[in-house]
């Protein structure tokens, strides 16, 4: 009796690409990648080969046409999601698409038009929502483990902002970095954020002011639940990817703290101290991304219902672009 | 050779005031505790009697006059300090208040020029910069171990709200209980705080927000030297006194815990637990009530500054009524 | 330009068997089994299907005289690893043997003397080893930084015992369990142990008792260099699988802690508490396991040194029968 | 209505004398020290003087004569104790005795024995049954939160040697040093120890070579109730006072870490550290110390038995005696 399988192809071929079609080789028995597409055709080939997918293609419209792939996961650049989205939904594919959808929600909404015609899944790539920790925190929550709900406060840190030449297409901090926090926030706290406040700066790198973009943010939510949460980033955290979590609730408060290659305390005459946090989110979240992967197969097998929306994709952004308001006018912004 | 003696009058004997009493008659051998005055005189009887003061008055005024004592202690009824503060400057006695100085800073200036008419010390009574943590992370700060300062992150939570009659007057949240904070996020950064914006609810006690009041606040601040601050306020985290601080730069990150009874975890098949942290905030801030009388005593000995003055005093003041503005009106408010 | 790869038959479909087999089939990309053997073919059968080998037989011999296998991995009973060493080298194969070797050193020093002959690499399943905590514990005292070592601490408890039945032909807890605490300490430390004395209780588990095993045991180690070690184990640890080190020296000391399912803190009224450790050994060492096959796989095909030998496995099942010693005589046992 | 008052007698102005001085003289309303002697007339009238104790002398004999006097507090040099405790009972004293009462099992019966002719109390000086982490595993131990007691191991290391001269008449480690674990010990599991043996080496001090003592002991218990323990002393822990504690029993486990001066943590670029531990022992256990001189004030006042008897002292003794004697032979040694 044969397992039932999934048949993908990749769009995109890059760092996340690859990350995601070792996951889908290696690590997903009931999912098979036949074909992978990126202009750099040497990139497709490259991950093609380290992955066992059959076949390596420029032309992404070669795997939307692929009559045995049932489903795409879109690792391509940020502005070509929702016109690939809009793409694979024509052609009746299932989507795991990376985040943002789009930096505007027009785009979004086309996008998600598309998906709700052709009747196809769609999971937006919010891995963080499936760390172990996040469904910790997620489980007191909504399993009243901190009674009702009162604060959420997110610690999200980059260890080294990313290029300049990245940056300028990124859309700034808010829909590059924050919209991670902006999901994670709504996951966590199971309600919808009303209204907005930012702050920042840009105090480490004025090449970064000179593009109009920040690298310390400080954005305040409101929820409908009257949960006040606060959202804090950094572009660089020197001494490592800096990722937590704290809710506090009528009845207690849930933390969470960083991962560690190893666990190790030494105590000298000099000090008492252990090694750097893990540094790359590929190695920090390595596990929730397979999770992720996981549950978009599970979902396309089983004909249920993926566990991050299109909608959570664009509320995501909707408030990345509220948190961009806020921080112009130096005022809270509804949503 | 006798060591210098510091002869002291304490005005207040209620549960902070007879704190100080036994620090004094206990802990600091430079001081002397002559006096103590309380509207309640049977109060001011058994502070006496429980820490050898030889006497106990109901009038404050005799403390005022006593001509032996060199320096007051203020630990009245919040709204008779700026009073009292003036008419022991104009005895010419150096004064230890209590915070705040006053509600509103119309009186604040009135006793603060009276303090400098009379050119006596007056120090402000913001314990939690002389604990040990406080310290620690004010140092890194200083000396540049965290780098250039952007970040500062105050969690500051009571086990439990005071009662609504202490409520009534005690000028609101903000007022009350972030002006702890206020000052310690000055104290800690060494810049001064430029605009204010708050958010607050009174989710989980409804008879507060029948007062107008509320019991969790998030306040944000804005820096001079570009810090973005945050302070998280909740009237009630029923699993004890939660004060901890997290300062963020350039060069790293410091943070605090909170202090427990004792440091033994139990792991059993029902979890890894250990006992909660300490309830009581003269508990857990025993010592840095202790050190900063030492430090009052030892300023006014030794006519050195005092190490938190006056103006500390009215900045924290006024950093608490423009957060009540903040809120009021639902946007930043410059200071 | 092919990548060289190393083709493997694996002996005995058991639970550590079809581990390796999961980690050799999806996470060694320089790998390939071609052949499993049980003497329960069907485990051999589902093993095989689970993770692509092509061939699963009952008779380990038919592995022995495949052509095209370089290397075998021995997880069948224990009784049976010095026979299928002694075949396997016969046969000209590398060889990885899960610990223990044998239970007796004559059966070893055959098996050992068999791979010498044959010129054959052999490998023993010393995991631990290759642990993130282990080897920053180990880099610590190679590389000075807790000074000259003087203590070692292993702390080395499972979550439940093994059923009877197995207990029978295991060996004992020295032999069985232990044997894994001798090996680390001697990787740890780098010296040799002169000196055993042993110490054990049966008190929780009366059935063990009547096996004439223990359910507790502390063993203490003089190493050549001074070292002391000691070793505290227990076949039952409710609270999970709790392994932890600590080495202590002139400079310092290093400790290492146990591994949680997510790193979430919950404070409420009732207590501070957090999740259990992980519960069960496979989880626990997932990582240590590929390690250990990655650095096997790596031996072969670059021919160099297996980093844990036969001799290793030799000195731990020594230091093991010295223990044994020791309890029934009730004094230290020279190696 | 007056509070009973109880009026005690010092003998011995050193280090730890002084500080028993300074706890009933600020910190015990109902104890009030009269007189204290040491052979150095001078270090009792600096300690007189800085404690408010109206006399001082040199012969010890002064304080034990004194009509006014109900208890004694004896924390001269050891080999002075027996022989003091056996005047001061003769005299109808009660006793507070540093630790150890003897280096010999025949003085400490002797003194015991005036003890009980006397009908006096006796308390013993082992201040660390007092500690709150202490405290908290009894507790533990005795309300079968850990199930059945199986192990307990005791981490005790000093952060550096005393001086030769004190080494050279201070019993060796066992007595000097071990014995306030063996207390310990016995504290926590309440249950007797039945055999010792000990392991021990002077690897980094060829200096306590010489005098045969030694630098790194490891002791192992067997507890009449089965339980095996472990003590682990080392004379120099360059990190600090390295004092923690753990129990381990069939329904789980208790650990308890170092004190230290802040809990402020600091993650650079160059790692995750915090400062070192209190480094001594007056600092570690200055609470624990207090506890103790108010509980033998209390039992002398109340009339009630004293916490630690002579009893324990001679226990202790004995297991020192008898651990010295399973080194000197590499046998465990009966009780």
């Amino acid at each position: 009796m044969a397992i039932p399988t999934l048949h993908l192809g990749l769009i995109g071929a890059g760092r996340i690409g690859c990350m995601h079609a070792e996951n889908l080789a290696r690590r997903i028995p009931s999912a098979r990648l036949l074909l992978v597409a990126d202009i750099d055709k040497e990139a497709a080939a490259k991950c093609a080969e380290r992955n066992d997918i059959p076949e390596a293609v420029g032309d992404y419209s070669v795997v939307l046409n692929h009559p045995d792939i049932r489903a795409i996961v879109i690792c391509s650049a940020t502005h070509t999601h929702a016109m690939i989205v809009e793409a694979a939904a024509a052609a009746g594919k299932h989507i795991l698409c990376e985040k943002p959808l789009a930096l505007s929600l027009a785009e979004i909404d086309r996008a998600l038009a598309a998906v709700t015609r052709a009747g196809v899944k769609m999971q937006v790539g919010f891995n963080r929502r499936f760390d172990a920790n996040s469904q910790r925190v997620r489980q007191a929550v909504a399993q009243g483990e901190i009674g009702q709900p009162q604060r959420l406060h997110i610690i999200s840190r980059d260890p080294s902002p990313p290029p300049l030449e990245y940056l300028k297409t990124s859309g700034g901090i808010f829909l590059d970095m924050t919209i991670h926090d902006f999901d994670l926030a709504r996951f966590l706290i199971g309600s919808e954020v009303v209204e907005v406040y930012s702050a920042g700066e840009a105090l480490g790198h004025p090449d970064m002011a000179a593009l109009g973009d920040l690298d310390t943010v400080v954005t305040l939510l409101r929820f409908a639940n009257g949960v006040i949460g606060t959202i804090d980033n950094s572009r660089e955290a020197v001494y490592g990817y800096d990722q937590r979590v704290e809710a506090f609730g009528s009845g207690g408060v849930i933390s969470t703290g960083n991962q560690y290659p190893n666990n190790a305390v030494l105590s000298t005459a000099q000090g008492v101290r252990r090694d750097l946090p893990l540094h790359f989110f590929l190695e920090r979240y390595a596990d929730s991304y397979l999770a992720e992967m996981k549950a978009f197969v599970a979902a396309v097998l089983g004909d249920s219902p993926v566990p991050v929306t299109g909608e959570d994709g664009r509320m995501a952004t909707a408030l990345a672009l509220a948190a961009r308001r806020s921080l112009e006018a130096n005022r809270s912004v509804g949503v």
